[in-house]
């Protein structure tokens, strides 16, 4: 396999280049002093354009032809006819993208940031306009490069969650929506049911830090192969199977923010330490797509650390950390408080329930504007429709309304549904996981994950990039991408509840 | 100027991967978990090799040749004809050197850097003996492909120090040696006239650590565009003009570590700092050499940081953060303590007084020992001798004498020189900003070094590597790199003390 050793070795270049890159996107956003933005800047564009060259290469064209040959009679699912399979697909798709409208793109997008900050500041959706038009545009001339079949908006969705269409998402959506808005509607009416006060109260940052590095032990993250860090916005990225980090903030009067981002990002965070050995410095090395990974963030915030299992195990802890806080509160009022259902403005501040039904508005608004059925200079007002529509609640200012996620002036159009598809996924395959081992909801209430974590390594982690979303869902559950499973679950939650 | 800006823009490219290298390198040593190191080793592997090939190509070649035509009518300190003037030398160099002799000297010194760790570890010379053995007989081959009039030893010297001869440091050490040998003799009849015991009473690590900021912030250092982290090793790096790190290490019960290696950091930083903006993502945006940059150091650590005028305005301040150690002990006392001479072993530790005559012992075995006239079997004993001579001591074992320092078994051979160069300079270099500026001493006993900063800034910092350091003295100083600058300021200060 001569070729395919060749290919390994190019590859691999192309993998440290983006490691390389990765770190430098890691400090940028944790330990970089202000004055090393520019050059840092400099830095990022030159790795990404020498591993894009590298990557789009006419000689990378000819090993990939020469691989494939040799590895046409291995299994599918080996790593040999994954590799090239897969690295083939993203060669063919980054092939089709002119350097030129790249260019264009991120020239664009990094002035629409800018652009954007401002606008929201001053809650100004005009001064945005222009620029997310531009956008838009330039997205639809991407689209059209990399070509669909059905819908322009497949085209965009595919950079993300390869394989998935808009029709099937346009059918997962109209469930949800069936069964969401009709469950809002009726917890709105018994919000005072519920009350998260007791979240607000003083927690001291070290203590929570601590806290949060104690259940990431627990969930079975390995320090020795990771570290967390603090940054304005949480996140995860790996420089190799081996050093995996994430970050968090802490708030000193809000609870949730830090304990809950750690569990996300921590989960985030256990599939990139999980993957194959064998996958290291090759394009396989890293999540399946956005939807599989946010499946495993969610599995583990949302799954795992909002459930009365968890917190039987967790709470007395929790509460002889912050004795002065919590003493007095039972867990039922934690547990509930934790899981307070509330309409709400803000996506990223959303719970459960309501959180699709953010994202739908988007996915939704989306599609209308590539395919030029909304006009840009109406978006705010179709935002407002739909926000009173789903939510029951308008918001006063587009500030908080339209202008409030960063993703569109960054040019992420087609990424947002990867959130709820990860909602939808997650529930899946935690109902799989218990199904096959009936220890692990047991296992929970000791503080003991091994069994989950090792479900999931199993099924999930270990692939890395292997399978498209929908193969690896079908492998691991033996069922497709399913809206039940998810709907049962935040029923017999949320009805408990309220 | 085609060819010029096309040079630069090729240039700036290599830059960042080097730019990049250098992040990768801080994270290594700062935060890095341990299961990073081995993608880390590729990924900084590939940066290497990647800038390697983009400087030697031959697309470089005629951007250089075409660049140099467009220069040839400017001044020879233009940023445009020292750029191409500094550039065209390392391209040359660079191009001497095969590929396989780069990749093997770095396969053997990664291993004798193992192999080092032991023999130190046991303290077994035989042990190191053959690996040490290759890298001397790789070394031999490297000077050979780099090519020399002289001396075999110039080829590698010009590396760390270009311009400089071998010939020319055996004058400079005799002269040294001439001086230092009797000096010290004289002082290790006197050694009980200082006591340096107070200097291992406890101190807070924190207090020491803010100390440490507070007197870089007065030194000038930008922490705007820099930080300070811990580590194991205390080194500076720079991943541009405006993000200049520096590191530490502390110890609770010996004050002089953190706080000297926090001013000889400082003073390194200070110089990439106050590079010119115009160089920017040019090979000329670092320091003109290794023994430039350590006269930095050196400058800011001893002249000033191990000065009595320093310590009239910070040792109140140290006094009240360390009370329970310092409030009984006078200025006096402590001022003696912190320049306390002791003929060592270990040359990390020493003194300013022995501190060149370890760097002397250095050179001539590195020299005899590539010129084939001292048998490697030989050398713990030779070692031996000189120590002997030079300092009147012998160590009792290799561990603490041939064995102590990483450097040869890393391939560094040709470079302690240059430890012993900043020195030199570093006394020149104050004695003439002094001279020019007669508020500087003034201005330190007040806590203020503006006018020691704005001397060096101008006539050194800002020049980046646009001059040989020979040039870089003469331009500065009006005079050769001298001795005797050096043996006054020792003597004067010395024969006060003892």
């Amino acid at each position: 396999m001569i070729q395919l050793t060749r290919l390994k070795s190019k590859l691999a270049e192309v993998c440290d280049l983006k490691g390389a890159a990765s770190v430098l996107g890691w400090d940028q956003q944790t330990y970089m002093p202000p004055g090393g933005a520019s050059a840092r800047a400099e830095q990022l564009a030159t790795l990404e354009k020498l591993s894009h060259e590298m990557f789009i290469s006419a000689e990378m064209g000819e090993l990939l032809e020469g691989a494939a040959a040799e590895v046409s009679g291995l299994a599918f699912d080996s790593d040999e006819a994954s590799l090239v399979r897969v690295t083939r697909r993203d060669y063919d798709k980054a092939r089709k993208i002119p350097a030129a409208l790249v260019a264009e793109i991120a020239r664009t997008t990094s002035l629409g940031m800018e652009v954007w900050v401002k606008a929201k500041a001053e809650s100004n959706f005009v001064e945005f306009q222009p620029i997310l038009e531009k956008i838009y545009q330039l997205h639809r001339a991407l689209a059209n490069c990399l070509g669909f079949e059905e819908r322009i908006y497949d085209a965009l969705l595919d950079q993300y969650e390869p394989g998935m269409k808009t029709s099937d998402l346009e059918k997962i959506f109209a469930n949800l929506k069936a069964q969401l808005v009709p469950m809002v509607h009726t917890i709105s009416e018994k919000l005072t049911n519920v009350d998260d006060s007791i979240l607000h109260r003083q927690y001291d940052g070290q203590k929570q830090w601590d806290f949060g590095i104690e259940v990431l032990k627990r969930f079975g993250y390995d320090f020795e192969k990771g570290r967390q860090d603090k940054s304005v916005h949480p996140f995860t990225t790996s420089f190799s199977i081996h050093d995996v980090r994430i970050t968090t903030r802490v708030e000193e009067d809000f609870l949730p923010s830090a304990l809950f981002g750690t569990l996300h990002e921590g989960g985030h965070a256990l599939y990139d330490q999980g993957i194959s050995q064998d996958l290291e410095r090759t394009p396989l090395g890293a999540g399946a797509s956005l939807g599989i990974h946010e499946s495993q963030s969610r599995l583990w915030e949302n799954l795992v650390g909002k459930s009365l299992g968890f917190w039987k195990f967790f709470y007395p802890r929790l509460q002889s950390t912050f004795p002065e806080s919590l003493a007095p509160v039972s867990l039922q009022a934690f547990y509930q408080a934790i899981n307070r259902v509330q309409p709400s403005l803000i996506r990223i501040e959303a719970d459960e329930v309501t959180y699709n039904l953010h994202i739908m508005i988007r996915f939704e608004l989306e599609v209308d504007l590539l395919e030029e059925k909304l006009a840009m200079a109406d978006l705010p007002a179709a935002w407002n429709t739909k926000m009173k529509e789903y939510l029951g609640i308008v918001p006063p200012k587009d500030a908080e309304g339209v202008l409030q996620d960063v993703h569109w002036s960054n040019g992420l159009i087609g990424y947002f549904p990867t959130y709820s598809l990860g909602n939808l996924i997650s529930v899946q395959l935690f109902e799989k996981a218990k199904a096959e081992n009936r220890d692990i909801p047991g296992q929970m209430e000791r503080g003991n994950f091994s069994g989950l974590l090792e479900w999931l390594r199993t099924h999930v982690h270990y692939h890395g990039r292997k399978f498209l979303p929908v193969e690896l869902v079908e492998r691991a559950t033996g069922s497709h991408l399913r809206v039940e499973p998810y709907i049962n679950y935040l029923k017999s939650k949320y009805w408990e509840i309220y």
